[in-house]
């Protein structure tokens, strides 16, 4: 399994009327747990892009388990535990101040060839990577 | 079952770099979805909250088939297959220009007494409401 | 003159913990207004970019007045008022469900030649279609 | 002038179908500037309000000159002039890993009294770690 770890700080407007953290919110938080994962292992997700991928998201699950507040600093563990194929299943954990598991969820995304649209392998440089940890 | 059909233009600050619309938009697509289902039947959610009760969620789970594109006017069918207990879900199919579902999901919400903070029962107005349909 | 008038029906993420519309959410229902003013010309934005142009906005400016609150049903006034040369200003007014203008604003857009990233006239449909009205 | 500055990654879901930050997430990075500059004078904003403020925003003014792009670091430079009454500007300057000015503006806010709904001074604490600076 390889882990990676980013502080996030809940802005003003990823607030909601009920005062937490809108639900919808973590999936850009999650977005930012694997971008940060990936530059963690020397990869730019920019760069993946510009080398003729897309990585649309083909499955997005999340369980709620406390909410979050304004200028909390959340603490999102994002972790690989099988090497890419086609497909990359990200595992969230999101924690409180208090380290307190407040939700948690997996993402999967499918890497395509930009110019054909078709799904294609993992970049090399992804699996090369990953191939001492996974 | 009880199912509600809205439809959703999508706003240019809604897509993303890829041209899409953004996967953790629908967040509140589906939030709209389920906001129009409970008004037609004679449902406010805003009077849900000012009689006490607050409603957040516990699980949001969607599967992404196909893009949506900047302008594309949307169909969300938000459906009830059961009665809500101290849980309601409410299911979700998204529909392209094309009438191709582009994406299906749902959302578990509970309904919770904003002045114990605890778990209760669903509000009698929502289940009297359904009880023709479920 | 010309005036052009949307409705919006306030969603729930766009509020924030204040209980009020985020005032950034405001940027987005004017590129609404915009967007369905030019519609209402026989106009798709999308096709004036499908057709080598973009239109990057050059200044906001946003007066609140008043706050929308949580399911509010807004009606968004946008105006021309002046023939587009290859700047084009929108004009908004935003009033809320009692008719009292809550927010007003105006927004300066260029339009830009895709492929050689110049400013450059506005398209021809757009100055026809207004030519009526300014 | 007291100025502070932070720096800011562009999260995916900000980019639009252009692939610039749209225009309107500036109004978080904008939140997010404000903020940090107080907690650099000592001062949670969070605790404002607990104390019985609400601080809604009067004015927004931006000025767009460069697109931000996905990934790029911003550095958003945010200043007071003037010591605040019941108003407070905060004055922005964005720049790109370039070093390039990409957008400047202006945003005020009115202290609000909580309970009274109505216009107050702003929080001693506030004009007291400001004095040494303006």
């Amino acid at each position: 399994m390889y882990t990676h770890e980013v502080t996030l700080r809940v802005r003003y407007g990823e607030t909601d009327k009920m005062g937490f953290v809108y639900y919808g919110v973590y999936a850009q938080y999650y977005e930012v747990g694997r971008v940060e994962l990936l530059r963690s292992l020397g990869i730019s997700y920019k760069s993946i892009e510009e080398n003729g991928f897309e990585l649309p998201v083909l499955n997005f699950n999340i369980n709620y388990k406390k909410p979050a507040h304004y200028d909390d600093k959340l603490t999102l563990k994002t972790s690989l535990k099988e090497m890419p194929t086609s497909k990359i299943i990200f595992f969230y954990e999101c924690f409180n101040n208090n380290n307190q598991l407040i939700n948690s969820g997996e993402i999967s995304l499918v890497f395509v060839n930009k110019a054909t649209k078709k799904p294609c392998r993992a970049p090399e440089i992804i699996t090369r990577r990953l191939s001492s940890f996974l």
